[in-house]
């Protein structure tokens, strides 16, 4: 066994990103521990740092120890008992898994199923809240999975509507495109640190209403999953009340994490979302250039995160063995129904530059040319250019 | 909101312990993706790593995406049904928390309480598991909370005997004492990575029998935690039938798992158990002679973790304040019971070297003879010197 030196890679896949080098250098700062007077200053920062990027003044907002798919879980774990009822809009690979998790917290689950690559449909949602008292309505602001965006802010109020509360997926969306939780009066939102806020994968930052928090404080059955307990949590995190042990705090993690964020503020929240909706255009003119076509409705594409439909003829799994052995490019494949029929080309948090707009077109065309698909790259990149000189 | 830099710590608390250096360079390597191949080149190796570090050849074993917490939810959660009986055995903090998720997993929970400060009793044990059919027993085997050693060989013995299947926090044990997971005939061991491998705390290394693996594929429900799901997590990390995406494992703090794990390799498992011993034993002369007592019977203690007795008349929170201070050392205050009545000494890892039991013993006479007690540091250092040289 010998130490492990990663290849040079580029990720434009659906995440992780690219981690800037600032972030990897506050990684390897010397661990103190989680009881440090000092690290509680961190706490304190990180929490109101995740305040502003989430927009969320008045909510509870932290990190929690473990992936995004920690925040989903302890989402619906925290806020649904056995017998309430939910209803779960499905457009994608993660609306299916919070079913999945809300069955497991034993709850009534109602899933209102969409075609991948659609964006949810805030009319068939309601109509399923109308027909009973539902607890929670949960949704996927950004489908990692396909690449689509929904409409938050209506769902958020068809929720309130019917006196649901609002579960919102912002995974693949936070930093990359607007998430506005005090704007959509939401009251659970997750988050994971390796889309756009280029960050290594291993945190969930979450966002709690103060309605929500009511809730998990009326529960009658106590929260199933011990680690994502939002009490136990809260407690730990608390600042006026002092803390309690709960856990140990993923310190290192946390200190990138806190970076992420000074260097995003750094740059500006808005001029960042501006950045990722310039290079979308970008990309997307210089794939159309290619002669490639996209499988989302302009409107309701992800600037993050592309969808592109394979050429017929074309081996989806050869041309992303290519670019990655000759580029050292990794792009995303398609999961679920759209398994070899689409890549999915991240351009998130540091991975959205125009070089890796250039790079990624150059080494695609490579790629399906070698497939026997004329891709013109001069045409590509022409395209592309001339979309970020506009 | 600026850059964050840690200050100087030596950590002889409870974890985390001091993160050497080659570790912390680990964790600032260039993240890669999750599906690269060359990762999946990495997840092979730290779980053949595992497999040696826990001695458990045919268990499988992989580290989990969050804290040692999670590793004990997952045990609880996994092996525990509606309805099953659990017993288990409480001496410290931890065995406490066990009794709790077990009961958030719907079992039938029958603590077999002990004083702080023992070893759990296998008679007392064995008693519990012989009033009714048993499916799991589950104990501490390094109690964090009180520096005690249980035997974990005669109680797995104990479990197999009843049925029973075993659970055994190693959270501090692991890298420190020895670990036998295929001698114990355990079924489902955890671990963390802040101890004795001094890494950073955020990962859980588990191993689990084929016995526990029959039992989870045997269930009749769904286990309620997703995230810690041992069907789709094994699924993520299995090598044969290739993986199954589950969650974005946390990358960087892999490595930084893997480059802990080479290191201890390069030192041997057996020289670093001597070595925790032997300072463990030069620290215990040297804080005698300093006038002190320590809370545990010699037998029970562990050499990674330290509980000495706060002398009558001395602000037990003073002193630590006193030596994070003037020192910048990090020593553990009491837990529950103990709280006010002791300090917790870590030598932990890459904590556990002749500097640190002489810096601590320096700092934490000088800190007593703030409070008015006569602590003689150039005796506790004498003595503590005469043992190593031993």
């Amino acid at each position: 066994m010998q130490s492990f030196q990663p290849p040079r890679r580029v990720l434009m896949g659906p995440g992780p990103s690219d981690v800037s080098p600032r972030v990897l250098a506050a990684l390897s700062r010397p661990t103190i521990g989680h009881l440090d007077p000092v690290f509680q200053g961190l706490m304190e920062d990180i929490k109101s740092g995740l305040q502003r990027l989430f927009n969320a003044p008045d909510h509870a907002c932290v990190p929690l120890p473990a992936p995004g798919t920690a925040g989903m879980e302890a989402a619906i774990m925290n806020l649904l008992e056995p017998g309430d009822r939910a209803v779960i809009a499905v457009n994608g690979a993660f609306g299916g898994r919070m079913a999945d998790m809300a069955d497991r917290a034993g709850a009534t689950v109602v899933t209102v199923d969409h075609e991948w690559g659609t964006p949810v449909d805030a009319a068939r949602v309601e109509a399923a809240l109308a027909e009973a008292p539902t607890k929670v309505l949960a949704f996927v602001h950004a489908e990692t999975s396909t690449g689509v965006r929904s409409d938050a802010a209506s769902l958020c109020a068809v929720a309130r509507r019917h006196g649901a509360l609002s579960i919102v997926d912002c995974v693949t969306s936070l930093g990359g495109i607007a998430v506005d939780v005090a704007g959509w009066d939401a009251d659970l939102v997750y988050s994971g640190t390796q889309k756009c806020l280029s960050a290594p994968p291993g945190l969930s930052p979450i966002a709690l209403s103060k309605r929500a928090q009511a809730a998990i404080s009326a529960r009658k059955t106590k929260v199933r999953n011990w680690l994502c307990d939002f009490n136990l949590l809260m407690s730990y995190w608390g600042g006026d009340g002092g803390r309690t042990y709960h856990h140990t705090a993923p310190i290192n993690a946390l200190y990138g994490l806190h970076e992420a964020l000074v260097v995003l503020f750094e740059e500006g929240q808005q001029a960042a979302i501006v950045r990722h909706a310039r290079l979308h255009e970008a990309l997307v003119a210089g794939l159309e250039g290619a002669g490639l076509k996209m499988l989302v409705a302009p409107k309701d594409r992800l600037p993050q995160l592309n969808t592109v439909l394979v050429p017929d003829g074309v081996d989806e799994a050869a041309v992303r063995t290519h670019v990655l052995a000759n580029w050292d490019l990794e792009l995303g494949a398609g999961l679920g129904p759209l398994k070899g029929k689409v890549w999915r080309i991240g351009l998130m948090g540091a991975s959205a530059t125009p070089w890796h707009v250039r790079l990624c077109l150059t080494a695609l065309c490579e790629a399906l040319a070698a497939q026997g698909f004329k891709a013109d790259v001069k045409a590509a990149l022409a395209a592309s250019d001339a979309k970020l000189a506009a």
